[in-house]
């Protein structure tokens, strides 16, 4: 029923859970802290570190950066860098061709991190093909696509990116979704890099299927931040903490449902409109630096 | 700390603080029932009734409509015809000129159904004064503005308006506005008409000034629909729910504050940016159904 | 240098310079008029046809429709309903499954029919797949994308489109694209519907590939509405018309290319906005109407 | 006939009417030139020189940009800091307290780089008002309007404005308008910053009323940049280009409404939208940079 995105999330529940402090099998864990930035790489190198934590093998980069709406434009570059610098260290072999695909509903603003993030990147790919003596050969060919909802377009995100990377045949796809997160204090304020792909359920949107090596036959970075909570974790976590474990798992769901009715309500900033706008700049800036610097 | 526009909700809580079934001193209250339409007229008449309910004396009336995605064109038709009714019948005399303000940021999306509607009204004023000879002279002169928010224009909207007011003259203004609602399932789904004008502290964007008919010189009806519950509301009744009375206030605001951090987060529907244009339209709709037929 | 989208154009064009009349070999032509709709179907017959229109072989109907600003709920719901007639027609045998293609920038106003009609078709090939209970299986199956463009998205629609075709594999694809016209008149009062595809060179965003039944393997039936007209193709008619033909080719040529400086610049209506959402509802409506009615 | 809202472009079609070279009674003109931007200060300082132009006595400051679409950030910075110097000087006093107003119609792409620039700007007078010791108290009020269009609003903008005027009292007001200009070459490229206010007729939506220091009771600034070419203007120049003087007024004027059909019809770039984007941040940069830098 608690949904969550963010590695991070999974190891502070695993951890709760079993009144854990630290160290999880399967799991390493690096932190770091620089110019207001906290960077914690958590690597899941076992089958049993993907069982505790819920989450497949790969390696889950958190940034967390303080709230958005304190950020001054130096603030956003530095955080671009730190990005672009995490997601160049993920990539490992620097890759000749990148497709780039953002997820999520450009018309719901809580969903439209990836859609907007496309529309700030340095699009390469044509230029190269179409107008080469316009542009160093050396440089990576990058092309982008926001291929819309399951709701809008009938068709599943990943059957669009599989035909359209059967054409393209990138040496890598770096995926952008807007994630559900736990807490409300993660809102806007964390971006997750994974080479683990992303799964099904993840994101805003709720999407049924996955984008993975094993689906696309190419690697898939994934680049998300929660944008929202839904209302229903938030609730439970509320029934939690003030009821402890004095309620049975039946009474608790009963209870949830009915404080929120279903499930189609979210916990969001009031701001969330400007606040997309920033993200997606600081994400796609990331994503060139990355890229071209 | 609990915030609710709608005399309705203000009506239930007093209700429920006293054990009272119905009937409050200095209100009256008509229930009416069609097509799906629940309708409930709470008529303030008398100081009594305002401080029961802190609300100003006048009428309310709240229009209870089925949840918005799944209204067909038809519904969607009935619901401004009522809409248009029961505007109607508030406005008393058929007022000579109309100006309708649009309040909230139109970039914010749960803050976006006044100026919404302000687009999608029928205006008269320019044509009346500009080519008298293409329109009926004795059509209603109806103009419009949106004037902005206070974070983005440094003017506080009731300025604005009062300025305009001393311009354009107008009979009567109209005022729609987002409201913040007390319970989730009153988001999207109710619509208050009132003659008691907007109030400070109304509306998603917590107006600081007032538009009444003391403030602007002539009658005031506000149209408002929740579009949003505070975070704070929420986790207040969840609270209060759980615990019931075994917790000291002290106590509840602290866990409060704790659990929502500040109050900056609003819960609203996931698909808030289609369903604030279909509840644009259907209150535009009302509008130009009230004035013209 | 004379870029016209339009058979009806390019049929007025070869008559003109043959100062015939009517009858082109390879070319049959039926006129028909009502309700304010004038209604041209151009069937392009033979090679010869082909070859004297500058047009593959193929249908093509077209659709001339009264001033947009003039016109009412009614009248739009009658276009409407006449583009769902004639698409009826050139479907042929009821397809089981469509893809719609919505081409063009949904970011460039004149540029963005396409996306805006698909924003506004029933998709219903989700609902078949993923809960069949809701929906009579005997529903055509549609799905729609818009590919974006080149510039952005660094990969030719064409490649996109057949990428997903190959995953989708719908019976038929329906592309609606925004055109470049001849005649100012014919900005936004012209709907063409064709079963040739679309064409190098075609559009608004002068697309640099096709659409057609020998790129993507099915049929590929195009709407197009012209939104703009180049300033060299007006300037090149004022100056023909002044001139006739008292200038050479050469020197035409140089004086166009100094009055328009270069090809970058589009006649446009003022109220081009407003217009194609307009346009984008009536074509949607028509899609819908000739698809499930 | 002939429409244009720069004093530069009347100062061209004078001269070349009289076939002079450039000293024109009652009007000064200074030139300068750096970093690629020309600066032309048109001086009207007698009644004879506003009769010679056509327009009101005042300055008139032209900065003429490179073509937008080669604009680096780094240019793009570079105008703002003279649009800035040349507000400021234009200015004289430094003003306590400004109103800035957008005019023209955020919805219809070509006339919204007013209300984009409000968009962009930093407002201050709420700090100073609410929360005053947020902010160092000698820092400039600036409060802002986007007014909207009398086709939309029923209301002359500047009936609106002057009722805010009231209201608020600002030093100054500053009105950024979209205008026409007579030449392609001038589209976006064309900035004037003049102290003479805005006159009726001009902007992209023709204006009915002015915006003066007469009508609204302290000076009015203008900022306008041309982003359209009406259809007229430009077929009468390539027609007097074509024919010189062999054809009567009666003719031509004749022979431009058939050509033009009516005067709905502008020419612009294609990527109009995009560039509006990237001038709004641009002038609103300049406006911020003047103020309180």
């Amino acid at each position: 029923m608690i949904r969550t995105d963010l590695a991070i999330e999974n190891r502070e529940i695993y951890n709760k859970a079993r009144r854990l402090e630290d160290k999880i099998p399967g799991v390493d864990v690096e932190e770091e802290e620089k110019n207001n930035i906290k960077i914690t790489r958590v690597i899941i190198n076992a089958e049993e570190g993907a069982e505790a934590l819920n989450k497949p093998v790969g390696k889950y980069v958190t940034l967390e950066i303080p709230d958005n709406d304190q950020l001054t434009t130096e603030h956003e570059h530095n955080i671009s860098l730190n990005i672009g610098r995490e997601l160049k260290a993920i990539l490992d072999n620097k890759p000749k061709s990148i497709l780039v695909v953002g997820l999520g509903n450009e018309k719901i603003t809580a969903d439209s991190l990836g859609p907007n993030v496309v529309d700030n990147l340095d699009i390469t790919r044509h230029i190269l093909q179409f107008a080469p003596e316009e542009i160093d050969p050396n440089t990576t060919s990058v092309c982008a696509i926001s291929p819309g909802v399951l709701g809008t377009t009938g068709i599943e995100s990943s059957e669009i990116i599989k035909g359209i990377v059967e054409k393209v045949k990138p040496d890598v796809v770096i995926a952008i979704d807007a994630l559900a997160a736990r807490r409300i204090e993660r809102i806007n304020t964390t971006v997750q890099i994974s080479n683990a792909g992303i799964h099904p359920g993840s994101g805003v949107g709720n999407r049924r299927k996955g984008l993975t090596k094993e689906e696309l036959g190419v690697p898939v970075i994934a680049i998300g931040i929660p944008t929202v909570v839904d209302a229903t974790t938030i609730t439970n976590d509320i029934v939690d903490r003030l009821l402890q474990d004095n309620i049975s798992e039946d009474d608790k769901s009963k209870l949830i449902t009915e404080l929120t009715k279903d499930n189609n309500y979210v916990v969001t900033p009031k701001d969330i409109d400007d606040v997309i706008i920033s993200l997606s700049n600081i994400v796609a800036e990331g994503i060139n630096t990355a890229i071209f610097d």
